[in-house]
């Protein structure tokens, strides 16, 4: 995200609460259709992990099949500002500072949990990890640690 | 990417040469098709430098009005890959291991030009620098560093 | 590290095995008398996870009292050089090829546990997650994540 | 560093300035006697450009003869910091929040400079980028990204 990304011109009241209703709300009211399009959906929402769901799909793959990592960064960053709105118990405008992503493991044909820790949740600055797996696999395809700005 | 991403079943002969005109074929041929939506098209293709221009798009902002981050960070992803080609001079199957991207600006209403420097080309990875800046902007929107795991 | 720095001329016998003493050894023998300085000790080595301790030290702090944020990137490195050993059940030549580090939480007169978990050993990249926490601490000083190429 | 590393009990007014002597003065009141044992110099201070020196010395090899990694990584961290200090025309309290660095080739026997640009200089952030080359290369050794929080 830019900064722009979660500042809505007005509260939006679906972004009230921060259990998983109100953070997919959140999702839909907040960030482009092109992240839309990805399909995610919100497991778990708690104040110190959230987890989410990229559906399989071949939109985000190609004929070799392999799920695109372009994908898997967007969610990583994309459920990290979920997940901080969770911990701080509803939406917050933010922006991105930082990500770093390495892919482990290819995935193909399975949907990828994205499982969130936030390890810091200061006043300016939220820090979490992103640990993203195919459904089903004990080992991670990807990892993003992540860093925002907290606006508000 | 993941490694599965570039590993066509077979050679595609659009991906002959390295101009700009092979590489465009280097990303219709091979990557998902959610990847296409960003609508890249490669200005420069060189053997140390490439440059792709990410038109402004609706799709890839909000209300808001700012370029989403995650596709500043596909667009990166998406750039170095065809770099490494260019300076290979034709398709390569490869894999990305590592990308750290910086958010600096927001982006609003204006393309983006996202400049590839291949920094080191081994026999078995490739090291590129990726700054992402507004057309008509003097200074980047994001920056990021990618490391790439070269298959062929 | 850089590539030179785990390659010995000949083989030490001190690298046979892979416990904490091994461990040891290989610290003694394949690292910069500046990284010695650092006082790293091997608490743990395992497949999986290997643990080691920076002793609290004013040389690596200031008057102001603070850790140095060097010390705990070196420790990082250094600690992931060794799990990799640890995981390969001896020493293995190998060059960091990328390591990222957040700063979460400022350490002050502690000895810092240093965590890696190696999440993919492959043939020619390792992957690994560190978490520097302060002893007794129960949120992390600083987490990295590191890539290395093995050479042998 | 961590947020403690540059907040000193009381301005020094070595700190004033910020010239290359000024800089020099900031690194040897504010930085850990462990990287005062690097010998950086400081060669260039700019407002947007600042350089530093990394003398070769045995203390930072080992046998196999290759600089460590390690040192490159507290070397970028410390120039960051210095040529924020120089960009805001003197010392100014700050912490290190993220690194992300890429080992691109080893180097032996030769001094090391290191290249700050500020690329974003806000009001609580700065970004930068570092690339450290071997004395009389003309390829990066290694490439750093640094995220400072600016205190003060």
């Amino acid at each position: 995200m830019t900064s722009a990304d979660l500042t809505p011109q007005t509260p939006a009241p679906a972004t009230a609460g921060s259990g998983p209703e109100a953070l997919d709300a959140i999702l839909r009211d907040n960030f482009a259709p092109w992240i839309q399009r990805l399909g995610l959906r919100v497991e778990e929402a708690g104040e110190r992990r959230t987890v989410l769901r990229l559906p399989w799909s071949d939109e985000l793959a190609r004929e070799g099949g392999g799920l695109s990592g372009q994908a898997m960064m967007a969610a990583a960053d994309t459920a990290t500002a979920l997940a901080v709105c969770a911990a701080r118990g509803g939406f917050v405008p933010m922006t991105t500072v930082q990500q770093s992503t390495t892919f482990q493991r290819p995935v193909s044909g399975r949907d990828v949990l994205v499982d969130v820790r936030i390890t810091k949740l200061g006043r300016t600055l939220a820090f979490a990890e992103v640990t993203l797996t195919a459904e089903g696999a004990t080992e991670p395809a990807a990892h993003a640690t992540t860093v925002y700005a907290l606006l508000g």
